[in-house]
């Protein structure tokens, strides 16, 4: 790898977003005087009476969760996007509106309020995964649905207000923006050289120095993309140019579970905490358009930076300008490959 | 406004960036399970001898800060941007990197560690944007320097490290991402109007029904935008169509300050506490290209969003979808007028 890049201030090019992220490798040891996080390393009880995700227990809407022994899913009490609203349209000068509907979910990834992805076994994880491949399904074949958002928020830092392990699915009718950039990028490189970006830059790193790869199964990469913004970010892709997580074999579902455990259990070693993060799955939209351009994958966003307590803040300079990072994916991608 | 802007979910989109915000105007009832922030009101000394920001401490680096009494530059012993690097690029295959170098300073705003902008008086802020106007004057005429970032963190849970009233510049040789997107959009539309989209929007909300207007003086108005992501978030702009802030006429500086002392007033107000944000100017590039598109303005992105203790987070649906608000612009406006 380009020497320069270890030593320099410098900005790296995200290929599927086609923004930058500014590297400073020279400022990694610049002394914290700022807030530390709390941490929260109790144990859990596998059972607890006021969680309003564990088994038997009444939500706030009065609902009463059935005694789930695997995955749980139901539609979000209080749902950010809803389903029965009129469609609307604002255009007046320079203000510009449109409704928005869309359905919202809640998995929760198992009965055990104990647990995290981190603490799953494969097995465990792997029926996670076959939920999301049902919801994504479900939801996804509804008319109103364009695009499923798979998600979770791990940690209170991340927003996250109930430890018992669960994550979000929120889905609409248009794309959102993110989704939006990586379509157009994804598109436009398949039209050119009819191959998947994201798979010719899973070569690239595959048949490269291998220095942002923390780990690989026969179906699977796990790595620190070459234009990670969060210090410990890492993505899963698919060796495959797989459209959705639809198109994954059985063995292939397996793997891609395995993939996760890896990834979580190193992030939990590295500051030996609960490592928090929100990770989120970028798939092929589901408008019924021809989406063979969509190469998808999943992504973690952890805010952690040198220890359980001290996280990334990405505030104004990032907020105004352009999202920076003080360690380089190669030395984050090294720490996390040391743990495996 | 349209009705139903205030009952169902919908995306406003946001003329100056070309992208959405998702609003969910019927979800401000939602039940608060999560983190709280910590609260730190406890009144601070105007000297303390441990901030390495008041006058006459010793910084980390060695430098003694003079006897000073208005503000007081230095550059940051921490820089993101370092300005004496080699230029290099990186172009293997789909891996893209290049050199950035800049200057990165500290602004103190006053000598008083007690103090913010909001309980300064207007003649001590007119000072400080004084201090904007000559560094970015300064900076921005260096050869290599193309866009000069003004901005402040405030609050630790803005990943601010000292208390001591003050902001920052990071200044570089190529366009952050935001100020790229903020470039073409008014590029265009002043292409196509010979007029500006800022100062077009402005007009709209001056003589419409106002109701995102929080504030207004003879030179300067105070609002939240249409298409505001963060809760409170509120920009102040100029009337008139000004490139940067060098525009400004001395009275303009002083009704700008006014500006900003009513709105930081207003958010101390809102939840009797000393209202974290992050705030940042975005104006003219100092590329010596003609940037007659331009109308500066100053952001406002304050976190908190029920109380000093709970803040909106910008996580999982919005890392990977799009921002997302509960309340909306016009009800946040409406809360912040009623104080003044
Ligand atoms: O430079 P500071 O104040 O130490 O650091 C703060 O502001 C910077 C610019 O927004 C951020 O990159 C840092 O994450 C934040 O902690
Ligand atoms: O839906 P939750 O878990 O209550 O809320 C959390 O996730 C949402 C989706 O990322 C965010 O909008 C909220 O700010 C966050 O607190």
């Amino acid at each position: 790898m380009d020497k320069n890049l270890e030593d320099y201030s410098h900005k790296r090019f995200n290929i599927l977003t086609g923004e930058w992220v500014l590297v400073s490798p020279h400022r990694s040891k610049r002394p914290w005087q700022g807030q530390n996080e709390a941490v929260n390393n109790e144990k859990r009880p596998s059972y607890d009476e006021s969680c309003y995700l564990c088994a038997t227990n009444t939500r706030i809407s009065g609902d009463v969760n059935p005694d789930y022994k695997g995955t749980y899913v139901f539609t979000n009490d209080f749902a950010a996007l809803q389903s029965d609203s009129p469609s609307f349209e604002v255009n007046d000068g320079l203000l510009q509106a449109q409704s928005e509907t869309g359905i919202c979910k809640v998995i929760c990834f198992s009965p055990d309020h104990s647990k995290s992805l981190a603490d799953m076994d494969v097995p465990g994880i792997t029926e996670v995964v076959t939920t999301w491949q049902r919801e994504y399904k479900e939801i996804g074949s509804k008319e109103a649905i364009n695009y499923v958002q798979i998600f979770e928020n791990k940690g209170a830092v991340m927003g996250c207000s109930n430890p018992h392990p669960h994550g979000q699915i929120w889905s609409q009718s248009s794309l959102p923006n993110e989704v939006f950039k990586k379509d157009n990028t994804q598109k436009a490189y398949f039209a050119d050289k009819k191959s998947s970006l994201l798979g010719d830059y899973l070569s690239q790193e595959l048949n490269g120095d291998r220095d942002r790869i923390i780990y690989e199964n026969d179906a699977f990469v796990v790595l620190i993309p070459f234009w990670a913004v969060w210090p410990f970010e890492a993505m899963i892709a698919p060796k495959r140019h797989l459209n959705s997580i639809l198109d994954m074999t059985e063995e292939e579902a397996t793997l891609y579970a395995e993939a996760i455990s890896v990834l979580t259990k190193a992030y939990d070693a590295l500051f030996n905490t609960s490592f928090p993060y929100s990770s989120g799955i970028h798939q092929a939209p589901t408008d019924g358009q021809d989406n063979s351009h969509w190469h998808w994958h999943m992504s973690f966003y952890p805010p952690l930076l040198r220890s359980a307590t001290v996280k990334k803040f990405m505030v104004g300079y990032e907020m105004f300008g352009t999202p920076q990072r003080d360690i380089t994916a190669e030395g984050a991608a090294q720490r996390l490959r040391d743990l495996l």
